[in-house]
């Protein structure tokens, strides 16, 4: 399978190394709007760069196409990548604006090409264990779902510039995780949000660096998030299921087992994998594998487009919450 | 210290027994308005029962009085014990009712007569050991606190048609907790509350099971409870903090530390300690040592009147939010 | 059960409180051959002091009898124990000299009075959770035994003078505690013994601070056991039992269960318990109940005196191996 | 740096797989004595395969060798590389003959091209660090040191027929930790080692399954080391420092971080790693690099033929031990 990856940022190159290292991929292209990125990274990985996004969904050669550009290009190229029959596998949110997603799946609605949407941690071995556990009913019925999900360190400003806030950026790939764990789609939100980390910076931007929210489904399950820009300790992705019979917890992940004791503390263990490529290196493999064995067997993606809009359905319900001080039902959201 | 004790069920005889193990107090005597009851935890703690409880509070041979009748008793007995001068520590609610709380507030203000309310978990020796860590600076500035706290079991039919809803009987002490660990008055809550383990009696009594809360502060400090009344893996009573520079979090305790590894797993440890009565049995003692702190040195208590109020109007907040679907201010309530 | 404790150390008291908690015991006297020590503790327990161990062993109204006095002194008051048909519980060791300690076997054949020696350890709950899964079949065929025993701290010079050596002193409780684990007599002892902690004091007193040794039964069952007179982390007691399907162990206890996060590290926890009265405190305490049951269901002591001479024996066998470094088999020890 | 591996069987193939991954190596060429293992290798790596080891000694575009072959050529392709001119990564144990790796040892006397042996666990993340906690003096100093390596299943007979017996084979990687994790070399030997798993099979190759051993430095230093060849709860590989100031633990890992909580148990977690591909995947990684930076840097390996031959004196004194049942100086073992 050759599949091309539009976007040569740090995620782009992510996987374009993975898609390198893949058993049944390899790297057909790589293309960016900054084309010495393009050309250092066709080059470090032995590949031609592409000079326009056209040429790369044209070539007879590139059976599939990734895409980690810039946000407010992924609902273009996903059109473009179905309109020339291409599978696409695009990095999240699909846009910013609901309006625009409704749109893109207008335009693509009907098309069997498989669309998948870049949620890598619903392919967390630890995660998904945990879901598994859920399906096979070893916890019984769920009721209760905490999902802790905390960045280490403050991305730069430029970053927060074009992230679309906290909801839409980080909370997203929380909101997908909320619906894989519940099984079921949440109809209601009561969030916050608040400016804890660097108040100065977030006023100006009107964007939050600390949120917790709750989700419920229509039968009552509950699912909890909390969020932080910051954590001292490291990269804090933790998800708990508990159910009438037990409960599962995915728990974070270190890059080696020291334990150390002293006469102040006892079993102290090493800082988490610092952030999402170490953390999520199996899932970002596996999410390869996923949209593989989707365009090979003809089924639809484990994560559709439709994940990719219920996200952000939830994201915008939350920002009401927060703005409105109550709690939003997710079909007022249009 | 001479204390006596009223009320001689399944908490009372807890207490009295904790008076006889603890080294600076003594059991004066035993009521309850169930007389064989009190008889026989009399006999059984070697002390005589008294007929009534004018009869107590008057005699000059108990220093302090104990009260863990029921709840809608706990305000009288305030008023009298501090009517008669007599140190009380009550266990929680002060009532069911704010109006009487209130009420009973305003009866015994003025008065220096040590009054405690019973949130035994503030003196838990993890959950202090956190809320010490904060105060020392150990994790910066705190910005989220999550308090799990699920019970074992579901109580009988009984104990729910006097306890006064979940919110009251159970998650009060979450809402002591979570005023302790975040060191300042939450300002407004958003609750949700539901029936997922036994709907047809949760509806009976318009009671909940499951419920998930968050409290924020003026200044943006956020704090989620869970709770649950049943926990197939035993009691679950956990306090996460995380602030600039780090975490702590107080976690459950067993009776044992034997782990098994078979080929199925590894690390599997034994059950948590069933309930309250083994998980905080030395915050049951560190409460009668702080209490005997308190009137021995003059001090107002560190757990007072005041905290049994607040506590009681979060509650009441929360069930508000629950009605009227949105975010309600502390202040609302009265 | 009216319990007469003779010795008034620190673990006398220890165990002249624990009579007085414990539901089926009560403090009948105390003695001690330094009088204030025995008037103190027996002003302060409430009871009138013994004024020679005689008059303990004659009283009427002494129903057994609680050994916690000097080694030397083990031997002789099991035998007037005996003598005098009172039942014995006797902290370890019986004697630092076999041939003592097989005349005191010879003296009470025959009798049927109780004589247990003090293994606490055979009580702990995480300890006989252990080997209560060995016996159930849970790990299968039991192959290896892991034991570490390492005290807190070092002993003042003066306990040393007369502790009898590490081996008989320290390790003496391991090698009780590999014989139950092991579920079968060993037959075989290597052993290697250094000085590394204070080599200025060991060396004078021709004593050893830090120990390795190997244990085999008949059936090539192998234990391990390591020792230190320190560990700056705390008092480390744990125990392994690995078996052809799986794997026990009994790990160590803490005060509370807090855990800290920082950027250094995650997952730190507090210190062990300190020493032995923190870390047992229950074993103490169902020792003495093993003891009553023993005395009421005329059965014979869980561990008796016949265990408390194998483990003896045991430390001479190592002590062998060390001195002519070679593997030394139990039977050579007589 | 391009590097012919010879032996195409299972750990060949990782290590080919290995050079492929690595940033700073390429595969050169495969050979195997079957041809037709080397022919499936070369075309899966993209490769053409070696006719002949010579071939591989003799080509100009091999910088170095990596041997992955049968035990018994060792010896003989270290002294072709070293002849050649070409740095040689050669698996352990170098041979199963004292006497053979002493005439190896002469023979490639006075060269200084590199000779690096497989001991991988050495470049474990998590040993490494333990041992470099050590160095830095986090815990003072070094006393106790104890290995455990458990394999998770018996391998096939023909495995045990060519493999010199438990210590040559497994034992062997142990006897290298420990002198890396002491620092030092040890000087003394005690050992047993036992038939519990297979006795039949075990007796009939005069092998063992199970061992412990004691290994002691000349300054007092002790080391215990166990081994079994089955453990049903995955491959177990822990190391434990113990010091003066404290101790660190280098612990086992687990695919994934789930954690189950039942009526039965909680904490439960996910089996380790199965075995030492899974597990060492990092550490043959980082040994690749070290074999890297040795040739670069002209530096001698990190762990270079003497670490092999010093680790086989200690598996032979170990067998002396086994046999005389006594305590064996390693300084007897030529």
């Amino acid at each position: 399978m050759r599949i091309a990856v539009l976007g040569c940022g740090r995620i782009g190159r992510m996987h374009a190394a993975n898609l390198l290292r893949h058993a049944d991929t390899s790297l057909a292209t790589v293309y960016d709007i900054h084309e010495p990125s393009a050309q250092e990274v066709a080059s470090a990985m032995g590949v031609a760069a592409a000079g326009a996004p056209e040429e790369v969904f044209a070539a007879a050669d590139v059976d599939a196409v990734l895409v980690a550009t810039a946000t407010e290009t992924h609902a273009d190229y996903i059109e473009m990548a179905v309109a020339a029959g291409k599978p696409v596998l695009c990095e999240k949110p699909i846009d910013l604006d609901l309006a625009r997603v409704n749109r893109c799946a207008e335009t693509i609605a009907g098309s069997d090409i498989p669309v998948q949407i870049g949620f890598n941690r619903r392919f967390d071995p630890g995660h998904r264990s945990a879901r598994e556990a859920v399906a096979k009913g070893e916890i019984g019925d769920l009721h209760q779902v905490i999902i802790t999900s905390r960045d280490p360190e403050m991305p730069p400003r430029a970053y927060y510039e074009v992230a679309g806030g906290l909801l839409r950026d980080m909370t997203i790939h929380d909101f997908d995780l909320a619906r894989y764990m519940l099984g079921d789609e949440p109809v209601e939100v009561l969030a916050v949000a608040d400016r804890l980390i660097d108040p100065a910076l977030m006023s100006e931007l009107d964007d939050h660096d600390t949120a917790m929210i709750i989700l419920r489904t229509a039968d009552g399950k509950q699912c909890h998030i909390n969020n932080s820009r910051t954590a001292a300790y490291g990269y804090d992705q933790r998800v708990e299921l508990m159910g009438t019979r037990g409960m599962v917890v995915s728990d974070n992940r270190r890059r080696h087992e020291l334990r150390q004791y002293s006469a102040a503390e006892t079993e102290g263990a090493a800082p988490y994998l610092y952030f999402f490529i170490e953390r999520y290196q199996e899932a970002f493999m596996a999410e390869i594998g996923a949209f593989v064995t989707s365009i090979k067997a003809g089924t639809p993606p484990e994560v559709g487009f439709e994940d990719g809009r219920r996200a952000l359905i939830l994201a915008e319900a939350a920002y009401r919450s927060i703005k409105e001080r109550r709690a939003v039902r997710v079909e007022e959201i249009q």
